[in-house]
């Protein structure tokens, strides 16, 4: 078989929402490269392989890692959870193999690993399943670290959310070091949609301990979010219902309000 | 058990990408209402169950009869492929449920019934693991459908797509009646954003008729688009990589370049 890299997506935390082909991909690799805390969410399935973990902040020394298994001809697994593809490892993988193309990396064995990527299903999905329906009609997706992007594109993006008036999910709205971007965030895209405009804020979604709040756009506060909750924020059609001891929050398919 | 209505997204079609999670909601499940191409999919799961098949473009008709359904104490599954929660039927259930909560409609017996939605994989997630990470930083979906948004609202999303250089997936991109929306998109994004920028076809993602192509963005063209062709656009930043017989397509998680 040809040297092989899987690159996985995990899903948002409980194991039924794994897709069997992760799971099939996991079982045929012998070495896994992860965060410890998704392999944890694993269980029996990571048994007797060897886990190759870095901490959090060495993106890139694991997606070489991987790279550098999968070559040397070890079946390997580089997994996050929710999606991959999404906000994580796997378009790191690609920019290594696209700077060896370049000839700016000295890795011409990378070239012949044969590459995988399997989806997984993505915070943002879990939180809007959880609640109902929020990602019914265009919706767009914010990562609020400026660590990798300059706070003006971000800034940018976020009147653009507001202008076309996109459901928005935010991607790493805080973490131990920043917590201004998230209110200022909130602070433009009052400028474009209404304050009562239902905000979701999903932490641990899926798993044991997870907690859902249902909160207005004008009530967000970066005080009330860590590195473990997804912010999705209603666009101005968006509806918060109660029905007795349940809430829902739903984003119409259509703008012409004539559809029932 | 109280009645129970699921609301169960199949994700793109390959079998092995459908959660553990909507299986047992389909196994647990007497009647099934979906679209007969859906069901089609999953085979043996479905065999002894009521199937209540609606034609396309029945939505608000079918998400009633699953609501109906689940109120009669049937344990009732309302499918669709991808993810339900994104541009398809869960959101008109949570509709139909607060027209019944306004008193617009006249079904108390709705609001008995216990909803659980379950995600799944979406055609953008497929579509940008088949082709590498196209969706590694921050990306919009935009339906084309003008049947129930507004063109001008369309419009006015597309240029906010261009503003804020978002990864932009088309949803619902042409249909037998419609075809020049798509054309239109493209003027519009070409913009603001270069005319090599990389585009990808997918068409009947997963499925054993896949086929995935990658162009420019001046090269899209509607006659060469039908409606099981999902279309994403890569940012400015996005790239279209060539490693032997493999074609890749990742957009970089930063705007930084000092990565690497």
């Amino acid at each position: 078989m040809q040297n092989k890299l899987f690159v996985i997506g995990m899903g948002p935390g409980d194991a039924q929402l794994v897709a069997p082909r992760a799971l099939a991909a996991l079982e045929a690799s012998t070495d896994l490269v992860a965060y410890g805390l998704y392999l944890d969410l694993l269980g029996g399935v990571c048994d007797g392989k060897t886990h190759h973990q870095l901490p959090l902040g060495e993106e890139i020394a694991r997606a070489r890692l991987a790279l550098d298994l999968a070559a040397q001809g070890k079946a390997t697994a580089l997994v996050s959870s929710g999606d991959i593809g999404i906000y994580a490892m796997a378009t790191l993988v690609f920019e290594l193999l696209d700077q060896q193309l370049q000839g700016k990396e000295n890795h011409p064995e990378w070239l012949d690993v044969e590459i995988e990527v399997i989806p997984g299903i993505s915070a943002m999905q879990a939180a809007a399943s959880r609640v109902g329906a929020m990602l019914g009609h265009d919706f767009c997706t914010i990562s609020l670290s400026d660590l990798l992007t300059p706070w003006e594109t971000i800034e940018k993006r976020l009147h653009s959310a507001g202008t076309g008036d996109f459901v928005v999910s935010f991607y790493n709205p805080v973490s131990k070091k920043r917590n201004w971007q998230l209110n200022t965030a909130r602070d433009i895209l009052l400028q474009y949609r209404p304050a009562e405009t239902p905000v979701v804020l999903g932490r641990q979604l899926t798993r044991d301990d997870e907690s859902i709040r249902i909160i207005r756009l004008d009530e967000l506060d970066a005080k009330d979010v860590d590195m473990f909750t997804l912010v999705s924020v209603g666009n101005s059609e968006s509806r918060h219902i109660v029905n007795g001891s349940r809430e829902w929050v739903y984003t119409p398919r259509g703008y012409k309000k004539k559809l029932l």
